[in-house]
């Protein structure tokens, strides 16, 4: 169930500004219309919440978000409303009410509006990477709050890698006994448990990520990627290198018929993977780095394939996403959204111009596009910096996901409101780092 | 008085480090020779402080820092003396005591050791700007805090700009109530002498800076800089700005008959402000940025001159710093120590190889260089990412200042070290971000 705080508060004119972007675009012109009603001190004591359909237990891909929220519409002038067909819908439209009010001396006060918000990409998401440096859970937790501030809704949760193995498997314990930095710096099935759940009161997903090999071909020989952390607590697992090819997996690739040929070896460990993903009990899908698209494996036609190459660079990465879906892919977008490369100054105008439908192609390849992902890979981060680093810079692209796109061509345009929402982060007690020479009224 | 928290330790065999180095250098060749003594299990119960010389008050240049630490010296085998003729040396002394434990499950442990450390620099600084973003007071007390632990002795306060004027004046009120952020975003005169006592405790002066015009010579017109917040709550202490020089000033020129010579109008507002500064009753002496030189201005013999331009180009800032010792000025240093700037990846290593001596010069030229600052300009920080932005990367700052420049030329050198020292201030509990991969034993 939902409980909900209701603020007295009076109808006033003046600005408002939610974040992501709620007003003005086409579909909420009922907003604009309302606002040029002349509302008097009627006093307003509820949010009538209204879920339509029945609630639902968990998130999911093109869940239903969508909601209107009606704060003195011209017929009920001393109410509110918030609708949704879903709970989704209710979070979200709960999160906008929140940021629409208005704080003053003793009040708070609200606009009149009419609001019929919803996403324009279904998958949201905020990738944080818990193996090059552990995250302790309320770090991941208050990473959590901070999605929902901004309507991020997917926790794309990059688990382990090759430096250590935090996930306490029950069937497999040595992979974190041995694998994870230390026996402190692991995540039990409890955890993950508080995580998952937390995530879901908020309409957040976890998505969890196990690295597997990346198959690199260099010089008829490969590297195995981000598995290094699987070898300590599982000897045997990992294939041993050496200076020429593994002779086991050289005999191995003769069985097979495929001698020499490492892209049908990875065909054959990437089409094993996907059936045993497949055949699991959630059927939740699954998402594959570029990398298997790049190397010409053929994957199913589910697959999701994300795009994350060609560091910020649109030249490169719109033409693989633009691939990805000519080849009838659904796609993600992280390549102009990595978090942790930092620089001097202003960074998050670029963040704001990426588009992942930015791209030249035909309507079916960016109907594809299911969205995109801001990243913070942690080799630089821990808890110490891992969330003034990511907010308010990963706010932007939380606009570019959730608003509509002929609203939002301008990072211009969307500064103030960027800078008010990154007080609003910092009032509701979240590190969020500043912009430019500015202060946060009533804030120190 | 000081009070010190005796560790039950025992002398054993094995690693330690401290930070700045304070071992192996040729100062420390005793300590090299003790830890081949095999000292047994004699329990340590107290540390012996013996202040040779009488308490001094309060911080200054050139005060005595100079300690020496014995641990289980072999007249005294289960005893730990540190002696100094200075409270500031008796002060660096349990710094380094307290690095030198070597945590165990149960006791602390220390190395047998005989320590003469002493700082190559007089004037080791941290500097905060707390006018483009204000800080909060604990944040500065935390910085001080992290400073002590790095042997830094000098804070320098750039407390005022253009943006905003937190300083509260007793004489002049009305330059913070109308010229800071808002009535909560000020240092009040008690705030101020909370900074200072807490900083004097640690061995560590208090440079404020109030910034005045620089003179950026433009056209035959000039810019004014960094004292815009001045003017909000003191109309007509600024000059007005207009396309062309403003008559008044032209006139005031006239009468000094230096007509159309800016370059000498700043040599009497110089003259003038050093005169103002010489005449406190404090007599701690004047720094200038390295402009007013530049520039060309006459000044007085006694000034130190601190250098911080051409952003991290030794061909650039060496000469400069050689130029102003050549004429016969004391220089500090911080060209190559801005904090503020930040790219990813490491950028650690050029901190450390960057030395105030490193110019072509005399010796009696070097001799005029004091030491210098790592700053921290507040355009992108605040309360939310300062002490992590700050540390542990000034600590690469700290032990170039403090340490043997013969025994600190390779960064490589000092990188598992400065690790340890990073996870030593985490476990201390300050916010330092992390380099690289990495997690700190016992810390989540």
């Amino acid at each position: 169930g939902i409980s909900i705080t209701v603020f007295v508060a009076f109808c006033v004119s003046g600005i408002f500004a939610g974040f992501p972007l709620i007003e003005p675009t086409a579909r909420t012109l009922k907003n604009r219309m309302s606002k040029r009603l002349q509302v008097g001190d009627g006093q307003l004591t509820s949010l009538n919440v209204n879920l339509a359909s029945p609630c639902e237990d968990y998130p999911y891909l093109n869940m239903d978000e969508q909601y209107d929220l009606k704060i003195c519409a011209p017929d009920t002038p001393t109410e509110a409303s918030l609708e949704s067909n879903s709970i989704w819908g209710i979070l979200r439209g709960l999160e906008t009410f929140s940021q629409i009010l208005v704080e003053g001396d003793t009040l708070f006060s609200v606009n009149c509006t009419q609001i019929s918000d919803f996403p324009r990409y279904a998958h949201r998401g905020v990738h944080l990477d818990t193996a090059r440096h552990f995250l302790p859970l309320e770090k991941i937790l208050e990473n959590l709050d901070l999605m929902a501030m901004n309507k991020f809704n997917i926790f794309h949760w990059h688990i382990v890698d090759d430096q250590s193995f935090p996930y306490v498997s029950s069937v497999y314990p040595d992979l974190s006994a041995k694998g994870a930095w230390s026996d402190i710096h692991v995540y039990t099935l409890q955890d993950i448990n508080i995580v998952v759940n937390y995530a879901r009161d908020l309409g957040i997903r976890v998505i969890p990520e196990f690295d597997s090999p990346d198959f690199l071909v260099i010089y008829n020989s490969f590297l195995i990627g981000h598995t290094l952390s699987w070898g300590v607590g599982q000897p045997g697992l990992l294939t041993p290198c050496y200076r020429e090819s593994n002779p086991q997996l050289t005999d191995f690739m003769a069985s097979l018929n495929i001698s020499g040929d490492y892209s049908k070896l990875e065909q054959y460990y990437i089409t094993r993977l996907l059936e045993i993903v497949s055949n699991l009990t959630t059927h939740n899908g699954y998402i594959v780095w570029e990398e298997v698209f790049d190397n010409g494996v053929q994957i199913a036609a589910d697959t999701v394939v994300h795009v994350w190459k060609w560091e910020n660079n649109p030249v490169m990465y719109y033409p693989e996403i633009a691939a990805v879906t000519a080849a009838g892919y659904q796609a993600l977008l992280s390549s102009c959204w990595y978090m942790n490369y930092i620089e001097y100054g202003v960074d998050w105008h670029k963040f704001y111009e990426c588009d992942p439908q930015g791209f030249n192609g035909t309507d079916a390849q960016k109907s594809l596009v299911l969205g995109g992902e801001a990243c913070m890979w942690a080799e630089w981060v821990d808890e110490t910096n891992v969330i003034s680093r990511m907010w308010p810079r990963a706010s932007p692209v939380a606009e570019r996901l959730w608003s509509a796109k002929d609203a939002t061509t301008s990072a211009d345009a969307a500064s103030a409101r960027l800078e008010e929402h990154r007080c609003r982060l910092l009032r509701r007690g979240y590190a969020a780092e500043p912009f430019g020479p500015s202060y946060c009224p009533g804030v120190l």
